[in-house]
């Protein structure tokens, strides 16, 4: 089944847009699986474990794996997630972006090495730090639009014959780089007003949606922005607030009422 | 002592601007070095101890580990680099950009862990993706700029206010970012004329230039467009023309001719 399928079954079968983002940070490990050599994948696999019927998604952020040398937690943690539920779709989150050749070599670690169902990619070098990535015809790709932090207006909001940067990325992946239906975008929740404004180029395209909890996005007006017709279009990242709910033994019972009620307020504007 | 201060050093004990970029595709590795366990990391070694006295710095492309779960070999060759040749600027190519708190363990990944003396990052994501690196006083930062490639016009040449995007990065990283004088820019060999004009935008700040060797760019041309006063100001990167000289078991005798050689073509303009 290719990505986007995928997606659209997970969607459905969870009734949630909720996708759990798996940062797990050295330092807000809750002490229960700290001090173990295993303690990143014993960490990721409670939290998986407590969220997996709510959420259409998960997007590992392989940066905290890269910092604590732990590519071995991450594989284990995808490992996991591809043996135990493996109608949920995976989003490596690593926003690659380099020439065509080595462009090739971060295809193979995501979508060989780790067995990603998706991945996000940076479009700054432009098409063809692209295409070795959407080549991958049953995998997804998910393309930096317009991100949830302060410094995404450096750049991205700069205007070019009256449209911004952004609306030029969101309107080159629709008419070109999405000729195997395979693409999507990175938009903030934070910024609802820059999501209807792409939602109107891309049409049904799927938004991969940081920016919620900890980045203090608004849900009602961001699902309120971006959804499509039928509901849906739209993965919402939460990481931080549905992981360190809480730091104490329960940690991985509040993830999951973070989560419900993550989805669940989502689900009110559907 | 800071990176840039060790790049000055580099660039005079060596008399040469060239880099060699570290980019072992397991695919066109010699057959002397094929087989063994720790072949990337042989390989590797036989081109540095080859090169050493011919260049200001080392250029490893993560990827390239990354796609062979060989961050154990990256780390071995920064080691050895750092060991018997620590005078030579190591610069990691991971053309990393995420948001801060994401940025911040990337910073982990290619200072601490890795122990590299740069890192080239990408500006998409604005300010806050880059202070997170550019805070490491002592470190080197390389921002994406005007990359070589091909998909490089896509969004880097489009006009803002009559002026490319990749003149408003330059600009945005010369007057802003450089506050603790540690960045540099990545500009292609490939576009002498761009090069001239960011030059004339950022002053003295170093420049790494890949787009040399196998991606055909003419040195005299990047050289009189890219120098500063002083006749450096560049860290011209070769990789693949360099690396892949000869697949023979004289694949470092051959590698050494192709460096001297582009080193005395460099230093020919300077």
């Amino acid at each position: 089944m290719n990505f986007i399928a995928k997606l659209h079954a997970a969607w459905t079968s969870s009734n949630s847009l909720l996708c759990v983002g798996l940062d797990p940070d050295p330092a807000r490990l809750p002490a229960r699986v700290r001090g173990t050599s295993q303690s990143i994948f014993e960490f990721n696999r409670a939290i998986i474990d407590a969220t997996h019927d709510l959420v259409c998604a998960y997007k590992p952020q392989i940066a905290y794996f890269a910092s604590q040398s732990a590519e071995d937690q991450l594989l284990k943690s995808i490992d996991y997630l591809r043996t135990q539920y493996p109608h949920i779709p995976i989003i490596l989150d690593s926003k690659r972006g380099d020439i065509g050749s080595t462009a090739e070599q971060y295809a193979v670690e995501a979508f060989t090495r780790y067995g990603a169902d998706a991945v996000t990619v940076n479009p700054y070098m432009g098409s063809d730090s692209i295409t070795p990535f959407t080549s991958h015809r049953d995998k997804g790709v998910v393309i930096l639009c317009r991100t949830s932090n302060v410094g995404a207006k450096d750049f991205q909001d700069l205007q070019i014959d009256g449209q911004p940067l952004y609306v030029h990325v969101a309107h080159k992946v629709a008419t070109e780089w999405n000729a195997h239906g395979n693409c999507m975008l990175v938009v903030g929740a934070t910024w609802p007003e820059q999501m209807r404004q792409i939602r109107a180029v891309v049409g049904d395209m799927p938004f991969l949606v940081p920016g919620i909890g900890a980045q203090g996005g608004d849900v009602k007006a961001m699902v309120t922005a971006g959804k499509t017709t039928d509901g849906t279009g739209l993965i919402v990242n939460s990481s931080r607030a549905v992981l360190y709910a809480s730091n104490g033994d329960d940690f991985a019972q509040a993830a999951r009422r973070v989560a419900q009620a993550a989805r669940d307020e989502i689900n009110l504007y559907r």
